[in-house]
């Protein structure tokens, strides 16, 4: 797929290298910089430079493809050892999201099923390039299926809150909870859009509303500690986000904010929804007690870009998510349509024809 | 009173001027600016190089001592003229802190009586300088008071949130908020803060974490949508902030957040306190829905120092304050004592022996 100026796709497959948008820089320069190895990959992961779930699942498996496609190795063996340890690296890039893992877990069947039928290294290197092509297709489309699904959630007129950003930036393309958004504006269902700026890393504010800008849907941003304040003025109709990880009873880790504006949403009567695909659903936690969360350094919150906004040496904490229990959850959109609670009936149905993490 | 190093005063009499810590280039720089003229303080509170409830109050008042001070008219009818058109202007500068109003009106009052008994106008100019004096004095005083009642309300080890800044720089001295948090650590309660950073003007970064590393007190600075999650994980004791003006009823307005704060708080069943002055009670207003919420620039969202973070022409809202429900409350520290609900009768009796806004 080539550019355009309507859709944004975060990470492109070049052949030799991937093309990705370093989102640290958006909006003020739209800056496209070439992944030439798996580890550069990695790095712009580990750096945000890419960020988002889905997007961070995409990646990482260009980065195997990458990684295996340029494995200078003969023989199955040292090709076999080679890829494992490609995957191992972009494994540890980042703890939460589980996209991550369910990609590099896609690559890795794909890769055995290949090996187990002594399909030549050559070959397999070409299969698993088409491996992450089709996870990054099969993305962009889900999404487009998770918005038909969830915008017929939205009355006319609706006035919508959403946090971090779970847009094109943060998928294959398209977007998840912003994908929701985006068709429902499709549908000329007149709303506007809340977008909390999303401390520390401001993807609400860089991010989500250069997206919705592009777009051209009305919206307003806001900060974080103003949504109670808007909805106890009756402004908000419907709360959306995207996800990182959800456990198999429902509970949810998304960006550090969403667990407070999901008891907001509850104190009000509010509507709580999240998108995600299926990828994102991690069958082997019973719970969010079980999703690790990541933290994050002190500096990316009391340094904005250069601005320093502490006394020098201020401890910030940094959890870089947090857990939404699915008590909280009104309904989950996915590809496959909209579930509600007890989730884990519908997730079990709809997984069982579907590829997931299986550690 | 002098400057001393650990010792914060936002604004102090000078005699020909009054000099005032420029916050807005806090904690980078600690410039002493010197308002010359009632309007140099009318502009620096509109700026908010002085802000905090108390401290407008204080430094209104100083306003006015200076106004009438370089007043060049001889004659009483002039003086009054001139005098009630300062108040005036001064009276503009911020809608939602009710001790701007508050001072104002302790100084005409003080004003009236000696129009009325016919002192002379360089008399009376003497007199008003007096009253400020005393309006500084007391704050400081009542603010130690404050400490004193409140620190009682903390357990040992308690950890505390707070929002915005409440501190010495937000009053004459000391501080409400912070300095019932300071009266604990001086209690030697052992006691650990969170300082909620507060978007967008970043007043728990810039100015609480400064006021509490000039103390010694242990903290972490947080972002304003982490609160939900440290009180998921049970790491939050209670709750102190201060307020810009309390309705008879209890309702306070308070910096926004506050209120999505006290919804979180009670929802995790933690206590929720405000500590602020008795001249930040307004006996006028029947409820919070009546106290006027100031709505700041969108600039003052999208731009962080010289940093823009979102796309050029994105808007975003900026209410400056927010209003929290009475029944959020678990109780209002004041220099004369901790109530709780009903709030009105002890305010009624509290207020009875003591001057407030007469509207």
């Amino acid at each position: 797929m080539k550019r355009n100026k309507k859709e944004l796709y975060p990470a492109l497959w070049k052949g030799n290298y991937v093309a990705m948008i370093d989102q640290t820089l958006l909006p003020r320069e739209m800056k496209i910089i070439k992944c030439r190895t798996y580890k550069d990959v990695a790095d712009a992961i580990r750096a945000m430079k890419i960020r988002g779930a889905p997007a961070i699942g995409v990646s990482a498996a260009m980065g195997i493809a990458l990684g295996a496609k340029q494995t200078r190795v003969g023989n199955m063996n040292d090709f076999a050892k080679e890829f494992h340890h490609v995957c191992a690296v972009l494994s540890k890039t980042r703890p939460t999201a589980v996209n991550l893992f369910w990609a590099i877990a896609r690559m890795k069947t794909v890769f055995l099923a290949e090996k187990e039928k002594n399909t030549p290294v050559q070959k397999i290197k070409n299969i698993l390039v088409r491996e992450a092509l089709s996870i990054f297709k099969d993305d962009v489309e889900n999404n487009r299926k998770m918005g038909r699904f969830g915008q017929s959630l939205f009355q006319k007129n609706s006035r919508i809150l959403t946090h971090c950003n779970a847009g094109a930036l943060a998928t294959g393309g398209y977007g998840t909870a912003v994908g929701v958004i985006r068709a429902a504006h499709e549908a000329r269902k007149n709303i506007f859009v809340y977008a909390d700026e999303t401390r520390p890393y401001l993807q609400g504010a860089r991010l989500t509303a250069f997206e919705l800008k592009t777009l051209g849907i009305p919206h307003a941003l806001v900060c974080d500690n103003m949504a109670g304040h808007l909805m106890a003025q009756g402004k908000i109709d419907a709360v959306v986000v995207g996800a990182d990880r959800i456990a198999r009873n429902g509970d949810t880790a998304n960006k550090i904010g969403t667990y407070s504006l999901s008891v907001l949403a509850k104190h009000h009567g509010i509507p709580f929804y999240v998108a995600a695909p299926l990828s994102t659903i991690d069958m082997t936690l019973s719970s969010g007690k079980q999703i690790p969360i990541e933290e994050r350094s002190s500096n990316e919150v009391v340094k904005i870009k250069n601005v320093e906004i502490a006394p020098r040496g201020t401890k910030a904490l940094h959890p870089a998510f947090d857990v939404t229990p699915a008590k909280h959850i009104h309904a989950i959109i996915t590809e496959r349509g909209i579930t509600r609670r007890p989730f884990y009936k519908t997730f079990k149905k709809w997984l069982k024809r579907t590829r997931t993490l299986d550690p």
